[in-house]
């Protein structure tokens, strides 16, 4: 498949890698053409491994996954251009921190809003699902690094898109167990979790967890 | 142990019924001694069910515990007063939910500070430690409603106190699983958390459930 990733960070090329390695055709957009991140990227992965701009990345892609950091996200995906996104799965896997004063981020939502929400609000036409920013680079594409069931979590508001992005977490990346949260305001809870996320970082001194989640 | 417990709503009224239950003498503190709730639940309750304001509960407690509105905690202490809460063990239950909107609720923080810390930096002398404030009332007395191990999270600065409220969490209420997360600044994980527990619940349709954290 025909995939385009927009990021150049450790998500976006841990996302990349695998989906390169999986036999996929693979461009990975930045806001230049000519980003040395995304062109040593392109060079290490071979065969199957492209780089270009936002636009004519997304316009190469099938599904689009967006890795930028959350601030850029809406940017970038304007860049891309709605023409070429539309119609198109699009898979938000960035968070909404906001890391100008430094560390520690904070969120650029505080519930009455998401990331994922204000990407369907400017791009109607887009199937925005989010999922897999819970849980550390590695971890998206590796699973089983956590030992155990644990869960990855979807948004989203076009069934269709949810579908098709549970398979890809279970046959691409070896997802076994994904809770369909709901429509795309659930991404509220998840992106509000990365502050969970990172204190659970600081008190079990690894990357390499992940949340199940029991219930009656 | 003679134990104050702040706060006449569920999360008050369950811990109260509780501790209680387990032989405890327990002054619910409230705005004004002639509260409804608080008489109605130490009527209801018997034998080792007290009601005072906020003061007398505070002064009566060996130990206390915050289970106000997060909007109303900060008020509360200082009703309860800095003379009748120091060097006490105060476990903050409460959440940093702003619900004057109505629902959805924000945030009161963006993740650069917490309630619990907002509560060490008022009362510098108080012992201040934040848990159950994850799960649902009923599951933070009874965590086997939920099937299955999971985890309670424990922040604070005073290492002394966090013991004694893991040992409560345990002995007292049947916590297998505690995760002690750090010190207080821990707590802006678990209050953002809370946006993630509501989609989660949105979700599974209960309240029963909770979070279990495999790692490597």
């Amino acid at each position: 498949m025909k995939i385009a990733v927009l990021g150049t960070g450790v998500v976006g090329r841990t996302i990349a890698t695998k989906l390169v390695s999986l036999g996929h055709e693979v461009t990975m957009g930045s806001r230049s053409a000519g980003n040395e991140k995304a062109s040593a990227w392109a060079k290490q992965s071979g065969k199957g491994a492209y780089h270009r701009d936002f636009a004519r990345a997304a316009e190469s892609g099938e599904i689009v996954f967006a890795c930028t950091a959350g601030l850029g996200t809406l940017d970038a995906l304007r860049m891309a251009g709605v023409l070429n996104l539309r119609s198109k799965v699009l898979i938000d896997i960035s968070n909404a921190l906001d890391l100008s004063n430094g560390f520690p981020p904070v969120l650029s939502f505080r519930g009455d809003d998401s990331l994922g929400e204000s990407i369907r609000r400017a791009f109607p036409e887009v199937k925005v699902v989010k999922t897999l920013n819970t849980v550390n680079a590695e971890v998206m594409v590796s699973p089983a690094r956590v030992p155990g069931d644990h869960d990855a979590f979807v948004s989203g508001n076009d069934i269709g898109a949810k579908a098709q992005v549970i398979r890809i977490l279970h046959e691409w990346f070896g997802w076994k167990n994904l809770i369909d949260l709901g429509d795309i305001t659930t991404a509220r809870g998840t992106e509000a979790y990365v502050l969970f996320w990172l204190q659970l970082m600081r008190g079990l001194k690894t990357t390499d967890f992940n949340v199940q989640v029991p219930k009656q």
